[in-house]
């Protein structure tokens, strides 16, 4: 057996928080109660969304554990983890957001396929580790590539899990060469979270982050750095990740005619309340929530309204463990680039009443308004306006008889 | 008088095509026939639409023209236009688009201030000249910078004419240090339009191309640049050209709450057809449009609907002029990043007929639904999904009779 291996068995999965919501067992796949997600800017390990698939990886001796980067370029490497360590340190503020994030709101329209995620598939974490362009330096390509010397354009990561999907090969993706190369990108390869050593839910020894791209590039458990001439072609890459038309389903979807997802859009939810809620009598009621965009884009502005839609209040954004409500920084050199935002807004409720809130990002993109002008086969990216509904409580209710 | 100024009076403009629609008269504010837009994928200078401020600047010499250069920069210079051409020329194929494109429609639903703009307040040209960023290298800023050595953190560009809204004072803009340094940024400074001199109309002799950001940063007749601390405070950055929610209006603005908008959204329109035409019979009609995101964003997919928006058709994307409909090439390299794509569809229709178009970027983002949604007070970004009515020839309505 290899020192760093993916087991066939759950039998050795670490142990994990017990609010988690278990979205799916085996592999693991879960997702933190919704309001804590607004309690802290930054997520807890415990509480970050869990998104596997197959056994967690094994690591039997760190001292043993090697990256492997080869492929198109000049030299390659096997690099142990203190020779990782001794590359210049990076810290990252990101959002790792799954592109399955409140897919079982898009499914409730018309039935998609995938694991079934509530609006919780998704935390921000402090990322530390060697920046990729400081390794791929080392295997002779420089900052700002765009083609390697042998003809790389893409640089694949390789975990040491078993997929299903991958027939039990490993989980792969790819990010191209200019992005990894381009230290702006902040593509790092993390073995701290939150400045704790990685765990093993979230890809011990080493994982890479790549910031402002959907969660499924940021691969776990990394073994292999390829540098290749196309794209990867893994699963994950190719069958899935992909954005098709409300017009394509499984009888007619085409997977080659469509790029692998990578950037994501504006996205924002309401935490709390929670939909279905009930409350005590009337009058103002505070609406918390999270707001994203993909590609290092900023948030300009989240609107909430309380009368589904017809009126809306500004919600106050916060960003940044020190900051208070109302004070982001506007420009990239301050603000967490790569990071969402949490906002609140004090809203006037009549009750039974339907919240809605969406968002703007710097570049003025907005939310679908409808979630059946999104569907897609496999219920990624549900960006739409979130609604829930607040109920009064029966109190109330008998007192409106 | 100097050599290069901006009248004062509208005596000396250029002459203009007479099929352009004219929206102002004084300043010249312009946009070509819908059809025309969709008939090429580079807009002739003629038919390229016309945003101007004041009276069109005169250059009585062009051997004695200088763009200063200076501000919080090492060295300061003065280059004549050989000069500039002697620097390395770079072409960028960009589309420019106006904030205020597509303005009249937002205005049909409640009255905004603004230059009334139909659907073709955008162009896509081909611009040729001198990289910023080698400019800047020659007052000692390195390329990939954030910071001047002085503490310059911003790049002011100064025109020449003469704006009521600056009190006779000439138009500027800026835009960060660091895309001006970014040769990725492709941010040029243009003294050739589709392969020949600017015109006047278009800022001869000399003019910024801010390649993914609204026009308005693209300033034309350029004197100065300044390496500036702080964001320039003119007043088209600072009480114009920024996004409110449709709950602020003139008696409530506070122009200090926002950021000068930079980016723009996903965008498209129906060009042919023109809204309100009539057709002949039934059966299939060929819809042609243009479709464009910021920030270098490419766009994934059009959809078109002949029945309101129950059913959609995904158009064919065509981009370059070579290249056949159906065929974008999907990696940055070779794609044209900064430019449109056109479109189109051919659809069963039922006249009368109300089609609709919306686009989706390549980051998933996707245009409003409806306009009222992101009503602005200025008008600026209307993005909505685009509607127009088709009827049915006099004929045609006879025999359903």
């Amino acid at each position: 057996m290899e020192v760093f291996h993916g087991p066939s068995t759950y039998e050795r999965e670490p142990s994990r928080h017990p609010a988690l919501k278990i979205n799916s067992k085996e592999p693991f796949n879960a997702e933190p109660p919704v309001d804590e997600l607004v309690r802290s800017y930054v997520t807890s390990v415990d509480m970050f969304y869990k998104r596997n698939h197959g056994p967690v990886p094994v690591l039997e001796d760190i001292s043993l554990y090697r990256l492997e980067v080869g492929g198109l370029a000049s030299n390659r490497c096997s690099l142990s983890m203190d020779a990782i360590k001794q590359l210049p340190k990076h810290t990252v503020v990101a959002t790792i957001q799954c592109a399955g994030n409140r897919r079982t709101a898009m499914s409730m329209t018309r039935k998609v396929k995938g694991v079934g995620w509530g609006l919780a598939a998704l935390g921000n974490g402090i990322w530390s580790g060697a920046r990729l362009s400081d390794v791929l330096e080392i295997v002779g390509i420089p900052k700002y590539s765009r083609v390697s010397a042998y003809g790389g354009k893409h640089v694949e990561f390789v975990s040491v899990d078993k997929c299903k999907e991958e027939n039990g090969g490993p989980y792969k993706g790819s990010i191209p060469l200019f992005q990894a190369t381009n230290p702006e990108a902040d593509v790092i390869l993390a073995y701290e979270m939150n400045g704790e050593e990685l765990s093993r839910d979230h890809g011990f020894p080493l994982r890479v982050v790549v910031p402002g791209v959907l969660g499924a590039r940021s691969v776990k458990w990394l073994r292999n750095i390829n540098i290749i001439a196309e794209e990867c072609q893994g699963f994950f890459m190719q069958k899935d990740y992909k954005m098709f038309p409300p017009s394509v389903d499984w009888d007619n979807v085409n997977w080659g005619s469509r790029r692998p997802l990578m950037d994501f859009p504006v996205q924002c939810a309401i935490c709390s309340p929670e939909d279905g809620s009930y409350l005590d009598g009337k009058g103002k009621v505070t609406v918390k929530g999270y707001a994203l965009s993909g590609g290092g884009r900023g948030i300009e502005r989240v609107d909430v309204s309380a009368d589904g839609g017809k009126t809306w209040t500004e919600a106050k954004l916060a960003q940044g463990p020190k900051s208070g409500l109302g004070y982001i920084p506007d420009d990239d050199d301050h603000r967490d680039k790569w990071a969402w935002v949490l906002w609140e807004a004090s809203i006037e409720v009549h009750l039974p009443a339907d919240i809605v809130a969406k968002a703007v990002d710097t570049s003025a993109n907005v939310q679908a308004e409808h979630v059946e002008t999104i569907w897609n086969l496999r219920g990624v990216l549900n960006n739409s306006w979130h609604r829930i509904h607040i109920n009064g409580t029966s109190k109330q209710l008998h007192s409106n008889l």
